[in-house]
């Protein structure tokens, strides 16, 4: 017993590094949510927000879903989730036939290709341009469409190695002339910058509370159009008052006291977006006059960047520490957040990040490039 | 912007009650669990266990996930849900083909019959005994075998309406001798009391972190046979490490924290699950020379129980407070859990609680039968 006690004392391992994680750097609530968070530390969560009444009466909850989340993102309906990826899924469940095919972006989510197989469906790819910019180009679905003739279209944005950010609006045009629904994947976009639904115009859109919503997880967002939200929000016969593929809403517990209590902060912050591009371009060109050189869109779009790391790559040959050496150097730096073992190319976030917490960063990566 | 700010800026409202929540008192969390769980208040929580590397390559996870929840509940395979309807789901769409029927006790879960319908199979009921017991037979599973030709059984242990715990190992022994896979409903149990699946012999056995598992939620646990564990554990084929129905793991976030950090104490609270019998049986009793009339099995089994309430009915129709008196009788009184509005009949659990507690919530409902 008092090995299991010891075994399950849980810490964080990284709290107080600066952390560029790109699957974490979206995620890190602010001081308000943070309490609210603390205090709902207890099971069926939102329950004590009103004891005694079902989850959507409690009129907090019911306005955040029904109100406040699609004016925020322009959309007709909106539907917690456990995350991305139960988004994407619902959202080719609701709008292509098992057996037939969506047609996706390389730079896909590999959870966007598990979602299509649970879905039942084929997964037919258009092609990034390849190294070194990876980019999707929204023109190359117009052959892939004629060819396969997919029953659904999805697009990254951005996806989550490169960050590159297409342009879905032609997309958007192709599927509805062609009468394809069309999902915008928007787990790295959806709480850090603006996203305009009928500006977009996706049938579908899906977002990440524990990526990119100040959130702790499992949860996620989807929204669609008017016309997909019937068939997706289908109610249960047997329970009038469940919609049958979200089995009642009233298990989102406290990761959605937590999305509600940092909604006011993402609110406001997407607006600062601009300022968060400006500050990876930035990162992106200090790195590169230490030879590190970024991937991907040039200039770059998002905070999320992949670079090549050559330099790292041959020091790790020779480091006592092998593959490890990188990540250990950053740690003793007070930095984490890169992949452990990786050497060759690094992905990071600068999201949210000071500019002085960045310099640091880039001062750990000069000191290995000038030791060496 | 303000006006946002002050709607999020959510509070409990019963912190401190009195809580006798039939789905709340088996999720309080222990002093150390509530500890960890606030250091991990963060996106993609376990990650920051041990940072850039899967999840469950973390040993503490892989550990707890396939050695110490197994060894807990002496069951084959487990794996992580978001609840026990998620798990339900899972073992029906494992265990079922779609178009088939699932056979349930009349005291099952409204989920039951959602993620039935979800996973696409028809529902035949077991009916219980009715007024006043609504006990339910597991020998009267055996006609209903024969006319409906299950491909699945369902019991539901215990239910959360009266509490009733009925024996599952005659329906096991049935099920088994028919070659129908069985499903135990433990939403109510696993983490309250012992379950040892070898004795118990059911197919799949599901439970609820944040029903009774001492855990915030969404969360919950699906344990597997071995036999059943290939088809439920069915590898993606574009993905080949992740789980296709599970769609990889690593978002069950900080309720998995939770989960974890409760553990070595729901371990030992288990073991005290005679004393919260008798606990159960000692108020059922009091409540009784209350003239508040306890239905379900008696004497008791479980720490959930309903009440006939006729004195509580009675009042109510000439209080200037209508139905929801006793809600607000009880909130002057710090306590908190019943149902808002309800008069003829309340549910209530006993869990945890102690017998000063009990005594108090005794006294505010004696108060109210003598005044009027």
């Amino acid at each position: 017993m008092d090995s299991l006690k010891q075994k399950y004392a849980l810490s964080r391992k990284y709290a107080g590094f600066i952390n560029i994680s790109p699957i974490q750097t979206g995620a890190i609530l602010p001081e308000e949510a943070e309490r609210a968070t603390k205090e709902f530390i207890v099971g069926y969560a939102p329950y004590n927000l009103a004891q005694g009444i079902e989850i959507m009466d409690i009129p907090v909850v019911r306005d955040f879903i029904e109100n406040d989340l699609p004016g925020f993102l322009n959309a007709d309906r909106v539907r917690i989730t456990f995350g991305a990826r139960e988004g994407i899924y619902i959202a080719m469940k609701t709008a292509a036939k098992p057996g037939s095919t969506v047609l996706v972006d390389e730079n896909s989510h590999y959870t966007t290709f598990v979602a299509a197989e649970k879905a039942g469906l084929n997964v037919e790819i258009v092609k990034s341009s390849g190294y070194p910019e990876y980019a999707i180009s929204t023109q190359d679905y117009e052959e892939a469409i004629r060819k396969h003739k997919p029953s659904a279209v999805l697009l990254t944005y951005p996806d989550g190695n490169y960050g590159n950010l297409p342009d879905p609006e032609p997309l958007a045009k192709l599927a509805h002339e062609n009468s394809i629904p069309f999902i915008l994947n928007c787990a790295y976009s959806m709480g850090r910058m603006p996203l305009d639904m009928k500006k977009l115009k996706p049938d579908f859109m899906v977002g990440s509370g524990h990526k990119s919503m100040a959130s702790i997880g499992p949860i996620g967002i989807i929204a669609a159009t008017e016309k997909w939200s019937e068939k997706m929000l289908k109610k249960s016969l047997h329970h009038k008052k469940s919609e049958l593929e979200f089995m009642g809403s009233e298990i989102r517990g406290t990761p959605l006291i937590s999305l509600m209590a940092s909604f006011p902060y993402v609110y406001e912050r997407v607006k600062k977006w601009p300022s968060e591009v400006e500050k990876a371009r930035w990162f992106s060109r200090k790195m590169d006059m230490l030879g590190l050189v970024q991937l991907g869109e040039k200039p770059h779009n998002h905070d999320l960047m992949k670079f090549r790391t050559d330099p790292f790559y041959e020091i790790s040959k020779l480091h006592h520490k092998k593959r490890a050496f990188l990540y250990e150097h950053l740690k003793s730096r007070g930095i984490t957040g890169i992949q452990h073992g990786k050497t060759k190319a690094i992905k990071l976030s600068t999201y949210g990040i000071s500019k002085d917490s960045l310099k640091k960063v880039l001062s750990a990566f000069e000191d290995i490039v000038d030791t060496y």
